[in-house]
């Protein structure tokens, strides 16, 4: 659906502000509890957070993250599913959202609808309400933007920091070709397994991959290491040749450091036992730098996205 | 200064994201903590928030909340301030804020360290650290949203609900004439003012104004009561008239009612204690619905700023 519409009765601005907060309160449901607790006051109050507490930020903009050929929920369910990415990456729990959403007052009341309604289904399905937000006027533009509370709850929080020289590199799913696929709006946060894997002593580090593997790898890369990765194992998506595979954004995937101790074989067996429907795959291993097997990769000739080009 | 720039070399594009992170940090220097407690990894862990928590965002939009005449200290200091202002209004402290920033590739990179310096330097002033954030391309705009965590420092949340009738409206500083006297960027969030109202039981319920008084007290009046009032009362900006005064936007002063039984002018005494260089001004009361003296402002005849028109 295209977003915005010429006709001022079927735009944001025919409903004003008082109808607009009201519908954007309907269309959420019961994913947003009363004031304080939810939207309608100044801040909103949350409930007492017991584990360290975790912050995200992350936007949808137009024209960047999103276009017409995105459905409204999907934007919606995007927006909601990236933060949950994040939340993920350090084997955290969500548990309260915020949505700060920055409009053309020519955005179609469907076009709102759908996002808010698509915002509806990621909130109960992972249980994180929607606690509240602001609606700004933004001529010539959507930037919709969620900061997500979460909270640790595994004994400790799985940073990005942390693995080490001769550490595997594992890695969930498949990679590349997220656009075409629609996998960039259709993907499942790996909550479950981010949690899983924060309380297993063996997984050193970790981080969603967000800029394609190429690009992200090198934050998970201890000092003094370089990766050794097998061409073979890299887990491609249907359709994508190695350039997409490690250079296309938006997996939202796992990418984790386990000790070299472990036998990778045994870490899948345990996995599968768990996760018996998210493909693992141990993609290589942390090398000393300049020590690459020769027929290992050579990520140097391979770029992630980049921001801001 | 002009936001933005035809020169690539004057541009955020000609740093690039990673160089432009860095500068980032630079310009937020010791208060954004390093990661995973700041800046840096996919969330922010966050010290242990001992009360309840309080979460707040608020956005600043270029040609909406500023524009060229403000500088960019200015916005960013705006930025964080009317975030405070939210904490403030439910008499919270502020623990932690991240910034997601929507911007157009030709952003002056003057600009852009004026802004985050104005965020660095309020962060100072109130303690605040900047722990995270995002940037993101957004062709032909400027988007900045934060978000803030709070926390509930007195015995229990002030919020916009608890008022009843016969309680008096306190107003605290001067209202209207925010655009022209500059006070919507150069005013200070009455974070302490704030707190210590939430810890005094006669005060029953708050806000901080930003779209009028007008319109925001509706927010503050109880069910089947109206508010009386004193047109004499009402502290106006130099040079404002009774409309601008009432329905000027931006004012971020609170708003609060006091128990009818207490005397306004003990109350203004033991405030005068606390506070001596903030004004505060007994307004009114809330009478019921309908019995409003014929000598008392009839509120229907002014509006404050609607959004989205």
């Amino acid at each position: 659906m295209h977003p915005f519409t010429q006709k001022r009765a079927e735009s944001v601005t025919a409903l004003g502000e008082t109808k607009l907060i009201a519908a954007i309160r309907h269309w959420l449901g019961a994913t947003s509890p009363r004031a304080p607790f939810g939207i309608g006051d100044d801040c909103a109050v949350l409930p007492a957070i017991l584990g360290r507490p975790l912050l995200t930020v992350d936007p949808v903009i137009y024209g960047e993250h999103f276009n017409a050929t995105v459905p409204p929920r999907g934007v919606g369910e995007k927006l909601f599913k990236r933060n949950l990415s994040d939340i993920a990456a350090m084997g955290g729990r969500p548990r309260a959202a915020v949505v700060a959403l920055a409009l053309d007052p020519g955005v179609k009341l469907d076009w709102l609808e759908g996002f808010y309604r698509g915002l509806a289904a990621v909130s109960r399905q992972y249980g994180v309400p929607v606690v509240g937000g602001d609606v700004a006027r933004h001529v010539g533009g959507i930037v919709a933007t969620m900061t997500l509370v979460g909270e640790q709850v595994a004994p400790r929080t799985l940073t990005r920091n942390g693995a080490r020289t001769r550490d595997w590199i594992f890695v969930t799913g498949v990679l590349g070709g997220s656009l075409a696929s629609e996998h960039h709006w259709r993907f499942s946060p790996r909550l479950a397994e981010g949690a899983w894997l924060a309380g297993r002593a063996e997984v050193r580090a970790m981080l969603d991959l967000s800029d394609g593997l190429a690009k992200d790898l090198r934050a998970l890369t201890p000092p003094g290491a370089e990766p050794a990765l097998d061409v073979a194992a890299l887990p491609r998506r249907r359709g994508c040749d190695l350039r997409a595979t490690l250079g296309d954004g938006e997996d939202y995937e796992l990418l984790f450091a386990v000790a070299g101790e472990v036998e990778p074989v045994e870490f899948i067996r345990a996995w599968r036992r768990k996760f018996s429907r998210t493909r693992l795959s141990c993609i290589g291993k942390f090398v000393r730098a300049g020590q690459r097997p020769t027929n290992a990769l050579d990520l140097a000739e391979y770029q992630g996205f980049e921001h801001l080009r």
